[in-house]
């Protein structure tokens, strides 16, 4: 691979995908709450706007080493050109499965957890992800065969989030369904079906699974069926639906005001 | 200019960029929903999937002229290659201004309108745009001197939604605020600052102009202090804010759940 910018390479190779970071939002969020979790920073950016030198001072406040590298160099290893010059690598996240995240939050007498089913597009799983968080959902839950796993676009749509929500990655949701339910919680799924009722007159339960699908996909048939009440977000207009990180936010909008 | 792809080139001129939709979901609206918007079909697709022919044969049936040019040229005339092959020419939009659209809603007893001050992402202006039409918003409002105006991009995001909203499009957008007062609105400006209401907790009037401004910018200080509440989404995680269309969203919400 030649190297046209002339940028010094890093010596190391480049961590993947599911260990990066990408944005300056993201960036900042963590430098600000986690810095700690940063194990290395990689930019283009060598001289800038004051925004972007105060990451670098930020980076250097906190001892985190710093590799400059060329613009298309950090598209390759992000797999995304709206990187905004920055990328950082990231301390492993930890993974719960149900059972382990289960018993984290036994004692606790509420608990709200969003699954994310289906969710194709890595920018509207992080969306999910920002907006849970800003709700304060204590742990999102998706399978890692259906759908978008984390990659740099989906943290840095969720500005962060992916770093300090517990993160539950499961094979099968379907089962965590089950697995919820026998522990004590309601699953509510949210889908525009006959008989659904109405979010927003919806009294939630103090420990409950919120349940939302991509648009395309929906939720699968199963959770459907095993979901305890199917809510939906009555439309005023003429669109059939909100996107799905729109839909999560209202859905969450109406727990925080049960 | 040269025409590698061989298809025939449409012998009028391209309409303006405010004159264009773009991509799959927002043309689909406006079939099912306007056909008789629509003035005329651009795409780079003669034969695929499904999903996509379908649209060519409502097309037929509608009787919409199809232009058939390259992906280039597409993405040329839509300032942007997210059109998903297609792209559409629509009737000139009615905007009102405020005089007009207050005179249009004087009789009305309830009534909404979104204010957008400084909503510079035509991604996140569409996606406004789409959620206000999801809650059944009367209006929305936004100054074509701050900000973006309505793009290809903007009206792929709103879905369909810049179609049938009205759109009150101002200079100034402060002055909007005080015709909107003087007409019986209360006008709640979204922001968090010393003495902001929660917004959970909120009880709007029936007449409201909710304002939201961008991330960054938020919005400007001559409307905040013309404001008759400004209120605030708790924020229950660590990130500060939501992003605008999902802040939008949960205050909507509030709003419809009043």
């Amino acid at each position: 691979m030649n190297n046209p910018s002339g940028y010094p390479r890093p010596k190391d190779r480049y961590p993947s995908k599911d260990q990066l970071i990408m944005g300056l939002h993201a960036l900042n969020e963590l430098l600000r709450h986690a810095p700690n979790r940063i194990l290395k920073v990689y930019t283009s950016i060598r001289d800038g706007k004051e925004r972007k030198m105060g990451i670098l001072r930020e980076c250097e406040k906190w001892e985190i080493p710093v590799a400059f590298i060329s613009e298309n160099e950090l598209s390759n290893i992000c797999g995304s050109d709206s990187h905004q010059s920055f990328a950082a690598h990231v301390k492993g996240r930890k993974f719960y499965d149900s059972k382990e995240f289960l018993k984290s939050v036994e004692d606790r007498e509420e608990a709200l957890v969003l699954f994310c089913d289906q969710i194709l597009d890595p920018q509207n799983f992080g969306a999910l992800l920002r907006c849970a968080e800003c709700f304060g959902v204590d742990g999102v839950a998706w399978s890692k065969n259906r759908g978008s796993d984390l990659t740099p676009i989906s943290t840095k749509t969720s500005c962060g989030a992916s770093e300090w929500l517990p993160l539950i990655r499961v094979s099968n949701l379907a089962e965590g369904v089950s697995q919820f339910q026998e522990a004590g919680f309601e699953v509510v799924a949210a889908a525009l079906k006959e008989g659904s009722k109405n979010a927003l007159h919806f009294h939630f339960s103090k420990k409950t699974v919120l349940v939302v699908g991509s648009e395309g996909e929906g939720i699968q048939p199963l959770i459907l069926k095993r979901a305890d009440h199917i809510v939906h977000i009555p439309m005023f207009g003429k669109i059939e639906s909100l996107n799905v990180a729109q839909a999560a936010t209202s859905l969450l909008t109406c727990f925080r005001k049960n």
